[in-house]
């Protein structure tokens, strides 16, 4: 196993799936079956007592560096408490703050240096929202808790969604489809492939990187025919980029990207909006797929799927996503140290 | 092999890969290897001459009925020239009348009973609309051809895309993604979705086709956070289909559709916009995809890909797809006439 930091696991809401698939991929991943590479240890910030509740043993920690000697055995947890009840399925807005502070407990452990990279179980708005919390999600929660901290390179947060060897990375994200040509610019075009091209040397280890950029249009407009953004936007940021120094293809139709032999041509792909990304990503590995945010002065991934509400506490949500994340934000972290 | 009356395969722009394909593909079709099932013999629609330089043997028919004591060994052709020389990866719009010709001909022998169905091999736009030729594609040109013709059903046509066992009709096709707001309306939605299920049982005997309808914007639009389309047009047209008796879901997200468990689910799913539907088809199968046109008052498939200009008659262009698209429609044809 390797001794590195510890990655920080934040539960999520507690009535959700996190500490369901947390207790289901924690076997899996301390004693990893088969040819798997062992992960770094992780520790939970959020309630032990509904962890313990789940079937696996658990261990109160008193900070990261405990949790090393105890992933073998228990999960290791520092045990912050929901302050309502914890019904699975039933979100409760009283424990909000509680899952808000856990969040911002696990981002201060990865900037004090005590945990070497965060994965975030799943929250919902509903409840965060009606307890005041006013972040459209984890990703911009975390950009802004580290805003302050230096960062060098071009920040984001840019989101990126991987299936198996796809790297898929978004201009937009939760926006309705009326409003992208409005919202494909150039300026967002360009800093999300900046961000993602810093990425992939510093979190990926890949010395010169390789970037797609997909097209927003049917057949990547035809040269003004069907669409003109990627005459007017893409093709000249693309360009613009690539007197940069970056290596990024002009926009491609996006129906050609993402089989196969064409994901082995870039190592990752500016996508233009959410379903372009998603649904090549779900396509290809529908459990399996994990979130990451790039351009953060900490290393965050994520689970690709949401609470859960609807079967939490059955005993039948999948760890695959959860597991994958983990795995890639150990190999983040390690790679991001080793620079 | 089958002995119902011949496939009509046009021979496309003879300058694209169009008579390669043709030619790859018959012995694999003619004496298919291993368990796959044996394919209607095709009669090719087009210049006998081009089709021979091909390296395969080449037999001129006078009709269709011929076509099946010759297709064993040789590939039938109804000869027509090409009035220009014809050198590949040069398209010549002088040959560009004969093309059409092919076509039209080609629909003549469907409607006068002696072809079953027709396989299209592909035109290109530019030397076509430099003769003259007014369609956007043989879709539209098929329809014009056949619009006089009796059918009983709902008229498309309707593009369908076909990859693995995903079958993925479009809504919009070659449209500005700016335009799709103001083109996805209940009332296209609808006609889309009727051909789809009446071509569902007459063209696949599937007796109770279960549809799914894709949304527009992300997350299906979250109840009208991200995008009214669902909740205006989306929602409204699948409730009034299910009272008209069609089995449709509810506009699901786009991204939980096209994995295998989600393929499962439906026979046919409605798509919105092209990449839609082309990014899961071609992710799935880049080579092997089928469009079909249907509520067409003819069977009408093609490969999905297009003349290849910069690969013709280098001996590179796989025939995958349009193997694909001979045995789609040899099914079909199968399919509709034992109704």
């Amino acid at each position: 196993m390797t001794m590195g930091r510890p990655l920080i696991v934040t539960m999520g809401d507690p009535a959700g799936v996190g500490p369901e698939i947390i207790a289901r991929a924690w076997p899996i991943l301390a004693t990893p079956p088969g040819p798997l590479a062992p992960v770094t240890p992780f520790v939970v910030v959020g309630d032990a007592d509904v962890l313990a509740a789940q079937g696996q043993p658990v261990e109160p920690v008193l900070g990261p560096a405990d949790a090393a000697a105890v992933f073998g055995r228990a999960i290791p947890v520092l045990h912050s408490p929901a302050p309502a009840p914890v019904v699975p399925g039933r979100p409760d807005p009283a424990n909000a703050p509680a899952v808000a502070d856990w969040i911002e407990r696990g981002v201060d452990l990865i900037l004090s240096g005590e945990g070497s990279g965060l994965v975030t179980a799943p929250i919902a708005k509903a409840p965060m929202y009606a307890s005041g919390f006013r972040f459209p999600g984890h990703t911009e929660f975390i950009a802004e808790l580290t805003i302050d901290v230096p960062f060098r390179g071009t920040r984001g947060p840019v989101m990126m969604l991987t299936a198996k060897n796809l790297r898929a990375c978004l201009v937009t994200i939760h926006v309705p489809i009326d409003q992208l040509p409005e919202l494909v610019t150039a300026e967002r075009v360009s800093r999300v492939a900046r961000v993602v091209h810093e990425s992939m040397k510093r979190d990926f280890g890949i010395a010169a990187p390789r970037l797609a950029m997909a097209a927003l249009n049917p057949h990547a407009g035809e040269g003004g025919a069907i669409g003109l953004q990627e005459v007017t936007v893409l093709r000249p940021a693309a360009e613009a980029l690539r007197a940069e120094g970056l290596n990024i293809t002009d926009p491609l139709p996006a129906d050609t990207l993402f089989h196969e032999e064409a994901r082995a041509r870039y190592d990752a792909v500016v996508c233009l909006y959410h379903d372009q990304a998603l649904i090549p990503v779900k396509t290809l590995d529908f459990w399996g797929g994990v979130n990451a945010t790039l351009g953060l002065p900490i290393i965050r991934t994520s689970p690709d799927h949401g609470t859960g509400f609807d079967i939490a506490g059955k005993g039948i949500a999948r760890a695959d996503s959860f597991i994958a994340a983990v795995r890639l934000a150990s190999e983040m972290a390690a790679t991001r140290r080793q620079r």
